[in-house]
C-alpha cells in the first residue's frame, strides 16, 4: 500500500556516496591450520606472473564495500588467447577454503561473490560493475595460453559509504579492549550505510526493520546522520502490505517497493524505532507524519492477542523473528515485543498528544503483563516459557524482560536462575544478543552486560573481526541458517551494538 | 622488424564496421540422438519463467558475429536475491552438447564461449562486451532465488561485419546445390571480414597469412573489398621476425605486432598473395612497396635447401603448416610450396621490371623441379614421397603438382594412382582441400574438381553449415588436433573455397 506523500519525503532524503580509493596492503597466501584459518605473507602481486591455476590473494586491510579495478598485462610471448579469470571476494578468510560448489543451501548462490570474467586484449583494465563487500580478493587463472603469463599490475577499490568519517563523534572508551570493539562496530556501521541502511553490503543489500532500528541507535552515538534513519522510517511508512502492516524489508530498486513478507517482531519495532528517532530529534515533521503507521502496527498486532490475552502461537515458519534460531519457538518472545512496542507507542501517543489513546494503550499493557505473568510464566520453573512445548529460552525471558512483564529484581533473579539452565534454548546472533545486553542494562547489571559484551563481540574480534558478523554462536561457530557459512554476511548491521552500548553507557 | 612506412599505410587501410541487428528466429532444444544433433521448436522465450537449472535457447537463424543484448524480467515476488547466469554461444548445436569442464586440450579453455553473469537488479539490460561468433545461444539459470522467476523479454545481436552486402557480386550458379555452397562459402568470407580478414570469428580472431591467401581469392569473386587485401599484405610485411621472415600471424591489438611464429609455407604464401593482388589489382604502388618482402621470403627459403637440391626436413613441430593432420611428414608439400612460390616471384619480377631476377628465380625453379623428381619421386611406386620415412600423402601430391614438380598428362595419372592408395596420409581441413581442388582444376580435371568440392562442402551443407567449418574429416567428423572439438571455429576463412571456385569457374 503505497503513499505517494510519504514516500516523496523519503525519497528526498536519499544520502550522496562517499567515494574513497582503497589499495592492497599486502599479497598474501591464506593458510588453514586445523580449524584455523591465517594468512602469511607472499610476494607482491605485480611482481607474480601468473601461469595456468595459478593465483594471487590481495589484502585491502580493512573491510571495504564497492567496485574493483584490475589493471593486467602479459609477460612472455604476445598473448595469443583470452585470458580467463575467477576472482572471489571475500569478507573473511574463511571464505576462500569453502567450496561454492559444494553450498547446497536454501539462501540463492547469487549472492556468492565469485565471478568468472575474460579479458581478450592485454594489458587491460578491468573493472567490476558490480559492488562487493569484502576485504580480501583471490585472483585465479582458470586458463591461460602456454605462450604467455598473466601479471596483476594494479588493483584499486573505489568503496563507497554514506557515512562521512569527518562527522564521526570521537571517542574514547576506558579501556583499549572497548576501544577496539567500538571501531569493528563503527566500521560495521559504515559499510552498511549506503543509499539506506543495509542489513548488510554482501546480502541482503536492503533495508530492514531490524537492522535499521539497531543501526539508528548506532548511528546516533557515531555518524548522527539522522536524515538517514528518516528516511528509512519513511520508507516503512510509505509502502505497507495491503492491511498497514510494516514489511519486513524494503527494495529500493528499481524501485522502491515493500518486501511481501511481514515479521510481527520487526513491524512492531517501527514503533520502537519512532520513538528513538523522535527522541533523539524532536522531529515533529516525522511524528506527524509516521504517528499513525506505528498506532497502526499496535492494532494489527493486538489483533493475534489470544483468548488468554497473551500472542497467539504459529507454525508459519518466520511469523516472527526474534534470533536465528530455528528451534526456537517465538510465543513468548513476540509478546514480548508487544508489550516493549506497547510502552514505545504510549510515549509516542503523549508526544502527539493523544492522550486518550496514551490511555487506552496503558491499560492494554498493563493487562496484557498481567496475561504474561498469568499465562507465559512458569512459577515452579521461575522462568517465562513458550508455546505449547512450553519452550526455555533466553529469547522469551530478555523480550519479557525489556517489556516489563517482571520487575527490576524478578527481572535480575530470573536471569541468574537462567544461567543454571543448560536446557534453554540459546542466543545464535548478535540481533539476539544486542536484546541479551539491552535487558541486562535494562535491569541495571551493568557489570554483567559488559562482560557479555566482551566475550561475545570480544570473541569475534580475537578472531581477526574487521566488521561484525551476521551469524556468531560460541557453541557452533560454522553453524549457519541458510546451510552454508559461504553466504554468511560478515558485516552486518544489527551487529554493531558495541558502538551503541560503549558509547552511550561510557564504558 | 617493424618498418612503420609499411604500418603507417596499413592502419590507413583499416576498414569501418557495419553493423546490423539480429534477432532470434526461433526458440529451440537442441536434442541429441545417437550421434546426430537437432533442433525441436521449443515455446517462445519470452513466454519462459526461469527457476533455477532451467534454460532457454535462442536460435537467430544464421552465423552472426557480434554482440549480444539480453532484456530481462522477473516474474512473481520482488526479487530478493541476484541471479546467476550461464550463457553459452554456439556455432552449431553439437557444440551444446559438449562438457567445457571436460576439454583438457591444449588449446586454451578461454575460447570456449561460456559466460557467467550475475545481475542485480531487476528488470535489467545486459550487453555482454565481449564479441562472439554464434547461431545460437543458451541462457541457463545456474541460480535463482525460490521467490521469483526470471523472463527473458528480449534478445538482440548487434552484429558487425566489414563486408559490405550491397557490394556482394551477384552470382547465380548453373545448379542449386552450387549455389547453396556459394551462399555459405560467401556467408563464411563475411563473418570473417571484420577489422582485418580474421581466420575465424570464433577464434583465433586474427590475420594468419594461410587464411589471408584464401579470403582475398574468395574476395575477389565476391565483395571486391581489396583494400582490406592490401591491409593484410602491409600488415604481414609492415612487422616481420628479426632476420624478415614473414610471420604466421599478426596480433592487431592493442597494437600492430607480428607474432613470434613463422612457417615455412605461410611465409612463401605472401608472395602468391601479392602476385593474386597484382594480378587483380594491377595496384604499382604495393608492388613497389612490398616487392623487396615478397623476395626476402624465396631467399630465406632457399637456405632450407639441402644439399640435394630440396627443402630439407625438420622435427620441429609447426615448421611448415600444410594440413591440421599430425601424422603428415611436411618435406614434400613444403618443396612444392617452395615452387610454387617461385613461379609468383617470377611473375613480381617481371611486373616489377627485376628482369635479372626474374631469370635468376627461373633458373631457380627448374633446377628445384628436377630435384624433386630427382629426390622425393619414388618411381616403382609413382608417388611423390616425403621424409625419410618415405611417406604417402595427398598433401606432398598436391602442392608439388601446383609447383609444377611434374607435367600435367603425369600429375593427371598422378593423382588417380592415389585414388588406389588407401595407405595414404588423408586432408582434413578445408584447407588442404583447397589446394586439393587448386590442383585438379590446374591439371584441367574440372569434373573431379566439381565433384570433390561438392561432396567435401556439400557434406558440411547437409549437416546443417551456416559457414564451413575450421576442420572436417568425413572419415572423422568429431576429430580435433586441439584435444577436443569444443574450441573449434566453425566458421574458417581457410574454408571458403566455394564462393572462389564456383564463381571463378561458373559453376
Amino acid at each position: 500500500m503505497k503513499d505517494q506523500y510519504l514516500l516523496e519525503k523519503a525519497k528526498a532524503l536519499f544520502p550522496k556516496l562517499l567515494e574513497t580509493t582503497a589499495v592492497p596492503t599486502e599479497t598474501i597466501e591464506p593458510i588453514q591450520e586445523g580449524q584455523a584459518v591465517c594468512a602469511k605473507s607472499a610476494p607482491h602481486y605485480k611482481e607474480r606472473a601468473l601461469r595456468n591455476g595459478e593465483k594471487v590473494f590481495l589484502d585491502f586491510g580493512n573491510h571495504l564495500t564497492g567496485y574493483l579495478t584490475i589493471r593486467m598485462a602479459s609477460e612472455g610471448a604476445h598473448p595469443d588467447a583470452p585470458v580467463w579469470l575467477k576472482v572471489r571476494f571475500a569478507e573473511r578468510l574463511d571464505e576462500f577454503f569453502e567450496d561454492a560448489a559444494a553450498y547446497q543451501g536454501w539462501i540463492s548462490k547469487s549472492w556468492i561473490q565469485e565471478e568468472q570474467i575474460h579479458i581478450d586484449v592485454l594489458p587491460a583494465e578491468y573493472s567490476f560493475e558490480r559492488r562487493f563487500a569484502f576485504r580480501y580478493v583471490e585472483i585465479e587463472v582458470l586458463d591461460i595460453s602456454s605462450k604467455f603469463a598473466l601479471v596483476i599490475t594494479d588493483a584499486q577499490c573505489r568503496a563507497v559509504s554514506s557515512a562521512d568519517d569527518d562527522a564521526l563523534l570521537p571517542y574514547q572508551a576506558k579501556e583499549e579492549r572497548f576501544s577496539q570493539l567500538d571501531r569493528i562496530a563503527v566500521r560495521t556501521l559504515h559499510e552498511c550505510m549506503q543509499r539506506v541502511f543495509e542489513d548488510g553490503p554482501k546480502r541482503d543489500r536492503r533495508l530492514w526493520m531490524g537492522d535499521l532500528r539497531i543501526e539508528a541507535l548506532a548511528n546516533y552515538e557515531t555518524y548522527r546522520q539522522n536524515n538517514l534513519v528518516k528516511q528509512g522510517l519513511y520508507l516503512f511508512a510509505g509502502d505497507t502490505l495491503p492491511d498497514g502492516q510494516v514489511s519486513a524489508n524494503m527494495f529500493i530498486e528499481p524501485e522502491i517497493e515493500a518486501d511481501d513478507v511481514a515479521m510481527f517482531d520487526y513491524s512492531l519495532f517501527f514503533v520502537a524505532a519512532l520513538r528513538d528517532y523522535v527522541r533523539q530529534t524532536g522531529d515533529d515533521e516525522a511524528l506527524r507524519d509516521l504517528y499513525k503507521t506505528a498506532m497502526r502496527q499496535i492494532e494489527l498486532a493486538s489483533h493475534r492477542l489470544n483468548e488468554e490475552g497473551v500472542i497467539a502461537d504459529s507454525d508459519q515458519l518466520g511469523w516472527c523473528f526474534l534470533d536465528w534460531n530455528l528451534n526456537l519457538n517465538k510465543q513468548a518472545g513476540a509478546h514480548g515485543v508487544y508489550l516493549y512496542a506497547l510502552k514505545a507507542a504510549m510515549e509516542l501517543s503523549e508526544l502527539y498528544g493523544d492522550f486518550e489513546e496514551q490511555a487506552r494503550l496503558e491499560i492494554e499493557l498493563e493487562e496484557r503483563k498481567r496475561d504474561a505473568q498469568r499465562v507465559l510464566w512458569d512459577d515452579e520453573q521461575g522462568v517465562f516459557v513458550s508455546g505449547a512445548q512450553r519452550q526455555i529460552s533466553w529469547a522469551s525471558q530478555c523480550f519479557l524482560i525489556l517489556g516489563d512483564a517482571v520487575s527490576r529484581e524478578e527481572g535480575i533473579q530470573l536471569l541468574e536462575r537462567m544461567e543454571t539452565r543448560k536446557d534453554a534454548e540459546q542466543m545464535v546472533t548478535p540481533y539476539m544478543y544486542h536484546h541479551y545486553v539491552e535487558a541486562l542494562l535494562y535491569l541495571g547489571m551493568e557489570e554483567k552486560a559488559k562482560q557479555v559484551l566482551m566475550q561475545y563481540w570480544g570473541s569475534m574480534a580475537e578472531q581477526g573481526a574487521d566488521t561484525f558478523w551476521e551469524l556468531y554462536n560460541p557453541k557452533a561457530p560454522s553453524e549457519s541458517p541458510y546451510g552454508g557459512t559461504i553466504v554468511l554476511s560478515y558485516c552486518h548491521a544489527w551487529s554493531c551494538a558495541p558502538a551503541y552500548f560503549i558509547r552511550k553507557y561510557q564504558w
